[in-house]
């Protein structure tokens, strides 16, 4: 497992989610969590897998990566970037490879897996869905206060991980408002019941 | 896992090759052993995952299965086929995240891992690299002279295992050769040093 770039003392009692951007090389990774209103950065960083092994055991070392990762975090969700198109036949099998690992990882520890289109993610993380990678990567250090300086996979992996939370604290907003509602239109027939 | 279509009482001191198919949805997998000339059917079968769930937990049921399979044939060696093409990025995602599965599997168990193209497993298999599936099928089946069905998913596991076997008798054939031809040269070398 490569090095851990950032670590932020955790609270507890908060959910963590973990967002993962595979690659067959270089896989990074990054947890978030919410506080109140305010995004937290937990940890983030890269696994690096030698490029001197064969395919499988660059994979073994993915898999047990990810593995520590969540045995030391315990994050309640995992989130990565949907793949639509690749290169060529053979990027899109090594990347389906390395994603995999994440998302047995994931199954193992029983995990839910949320994937997100490069769209949403930007959305989520610059407000513009034609961001460029270093736009993401200036907003996900400058959301989460980190300073110094912050992989380009690491970045991305964060920001999986924001548009996660961000669609999670949108959709309990839409559950409350919609309960409202019910409340509302509940309230004449309770009170016709009288 | 799947069931397990065929099963041939299997000899000690040989080495088992475990040929995979990996899918998505169907993973066939499938045992072959040489015995002097003669190839030898150990057992074959598919795993299935569950339609129902979600890609991370179909990807957890292949693990499992061929993690299964591993644990009670002990293969000495994993034969996949090497994937050059595809219809889709989509399609080479999901394919590479079922092959990831078996190339993971091998790696834990520290089994190495070797890739054919499908032109080398057709020649080894029917001798012919434009074979089609049913000819595939046809002559697993009179190779490992099994009688009944055998799936498809399962014929093309097992042709990967035959293809590995023959390539490593082959490979045997050149070493001894050349072990012959060296001994030959060093012949006179030895007479003249008398």
């Amino acid at each position: 497992m490569g090095p851990v770039a950032q670590t932020t003392a955790r609270r507890a009692n908060r959910e963590a989610i973990l967002g993962v951007d595979p690659g067959s090389l270089t896989t990074g990774w990054g947890l978030v969590e919410l506080e109140g209103n305010q995004l937290r950065h937990i940890a983030n960083g890269i696994i690096a897998a030698s490029a001197a092994l064969g395919q499988a055991d660059r994979l073994h070392q993915i898999h047990c990566g990810i593995e520590n990762v969540i045995k030391q975090y315990r994050p309640g969700a995992v989130s990565l970037e949907k793949v639509f198109f690749s290169h060529n036949a053979q990027s899109a099998l090594k990347l389906g490879q390395a994603r995999g690992m994440a998302m047995l990882a994931a199954a193992q520890n029983q995990i839910a897996v949320s994937e997100y289109s490069a769209t949403e993610i930007k959305v989520a993380v610059v407000g513009y869905g034609h961001a460029s990678k270093e736009q993401i990567q200036k907003m996900v250090s400058a959301l989460l206060g980190l300073r110094g300086a912050l992989r380009a996979d690491a970045a991305d992996a964060l920001a999986a991980a924001i548009c996660h939370v961000h669609r999670r604290a949108y959709q309990a907003r839409i559950a409350v408002s919609r309960a409202v509602k019910a409340n509302w239109r509940d309230y004449p027939k309770i009170v016709l019941k009288r």
